[in-house]
């Protein structure tokens, strides 16, 4: 079979290697559709080095269909699947407290594991979600990360008729976006890139650019002085961690979406003098990978929209590099299949 | 009657002023024991002048005995209250969502009005809570901060069993240890005043010296590897932001209690990376003001450790000054009456 490894810095190679028949507990799919993210993005650019090497298959947002099975695994081949990457350590603190998601030893299947740019994937049975009958398998290629935003929305504790901001217009931004307005939110959504914005806007996103409005006083003014109920901060940039302090309703919740890399200087009085809370959120719970397909299934996401170019493996090379900076660029897919 | 006027930096004056009937759902308190605080200390210094001028009677901590009544309140003379010194607008985002201790233009009694270091003191008839009978009116002024801490604790959703990091052994640091033991949380408190230490000792608590061990490596070996449930920054330092993200536990809440004058850098990484919460605690409501009245009357707090001096209105100035830089300090009460 195909299988497309990352060799270092920006440089693929296409091999041909033998399928990895699934031992007892584990599942063999074929890979029909992978997503590239941000993640993977960081790792093409030679940042994950030392976590990945040089000789790594990467992707974990993908679609397939279930080619084999291992021993004792109730599973029937055939069927469609997307798979939740996490392979917890299951002998942890947070394990412990049934939190294996964010498991202290936590490994991520196609990063710290061979992932889906290739033409099999043998993974852990537990990490199987099956998809509903007739399902897209290009569309569910997004449900890792709508699983991200279903979890990002859940932590947040988001319900109907709440005002929510988010910072950031990214994948990741835009699908909470849309998670958020399906729970009945209203949403704004800030930006600085005019593309994404309009993109924003066609799905029909109140938006904001805050280099060419005040963002405290456009929220303040959507909300009649009450603020944000939720915000979600996916911009991990020292602007959007000012604008979650200054914009939050009293006891607003503030989730903490976005990676980031230094320590933001932060409005702790803030937080004390508005009772605001702060929630980090990462990846997802088997839940959220179950909702993601489910809104997914019913459209609430616009999968359509989302998905701005599919590449055939053999162009994984160029897939890369035509995100590199691309600000019309959403989301690539490789067809893997 | 008498009554204390803070004149400007580290001066009072006794003057003798008119008593002030109470107008239509006022209540007029002949004031018995009135503590001073952080913030009182604050205001003494002249930090506070542009808020409170130099013509006003401090005081916000205390205990007393109704004196009279004023039309329409349903309260009997002669008996023994604290009062809740917060005089919410009615009329904002936070009052309209039910959080009036948060009321975006909130009066402090004590500060934005005259307070309790004077012999009579007429508040609003909805500031007032009857104390239970036989209860020590020395011990009652502590009220108002022991229901600080029981909203801290409250805020933090301390439960029996959990592990609990205290940063910072003032007065409220104590008080925070105190009330968290009383959920049946296992407490650690961190404190650099070696003064402040074995008086936490003396108390029962397990403290450490982050000056004199590793604070991560102590809280870890405590708690078996898990890091703490429960996290609260009461010391307002750069070096308590970095330890209250280092130390907590997977999903671990952090209440912010200290008051932050300037915005330190916060780890939001591991915000994001063991999704911890922080959670911003304000003053206190009136169940937290019920909270603690009771916990003082049941003994739970050990208000004959925490009140470390007692002294006349007279000598007003003296127990301000007492305070000035005393480690040994924990609360000056002022007898009022």
């Amino acid at each position: 079979m195909k299988a497309a490894f990352y060799t270092g810095h920006k440089n693929f190679e296409i091999r041909d290697i033998p399928r990895q028949p699934p031992k007892a507990g584990e599942v063999e799919v074929q890979v029909a559709f992978n997503g590239i993210c941000g993640t993977d993005m960081h790792a093409y650019h030679g940042a994950m080095d030392a976590r990945i090497g040089h000789n790594r298959v990467l992707g974990h947002e993908m679609s397939g269909i279930i080619a084999t099975v291992g021993e004792g695994v109730d599973l029937p081949v055939g069927v469609a699947v997307a798979i939740r990457p996490l392979a917890p350590c299951g002998d942890c603190p947070a394990c412990d407290a049934g939190l294996s998601h964010i498991c202290h030893r936590l490994k991520f299947l196609g990063l710290d594991t061979d992932g889906a740019l290739q033409e099999y994937w043998t993974v852990p049975a537990y990490a199987i979600h099956r998809l509903p009958d007739g399902a897209s398998l290009e569309h569910a290629a997004l449900t890792e990360p709508v699983a991200v935003a279903c979890h990002d929305v859940r932590r947040g504790r988001v319900k109907a008729g709440e005002d929510v901001l988010v910072i950031g217009g990214g994948p990741i931004g835009i699908l909470i976006a849309m998670v958020a307005r399906n729970e009945g939110a209203n949403v704004i959504l800030s930006e600085v890139n005019p593309h994404r914005l309009s993109v924003a806007q066609e799905m029909g996103f109140v938006t904001m650019n805050p280099r060419e409005v005040d963002p405290v006083a456009t929220v303040t003014a959507a909300t009649k002085g009450k603020g944000a109920d939720v915000v979600f901060e996916v911009s991990g940039t020292q602007a959007g961690t000012d604008l979650m302090t200054d914009v939050a309703a009293s006891r607003g919740r503030i989730v903490m979406v976005a990676i980031h890399t230094t320590r933001p200087q932060v409005d702790l009085f803030r937080f004390f003098w508005r009772e605001l809370e702060l929630i980090g959120a990462r990846v997802y719970e088997a839940e959220d990978f179950d909702a993601a397909i489910d809104l997914l299934a019913r459209g609430v996401i616009d999968a359509k929209a989302m998905i701005t170019d599919i590449r055939p493996l053999d162009d994984v090379a160029r897939a890369f590099a035509g995100l590199d900076g691309d600000a019309h660029a959403m989301k690539t897919l490789v067809r893997v299949g």
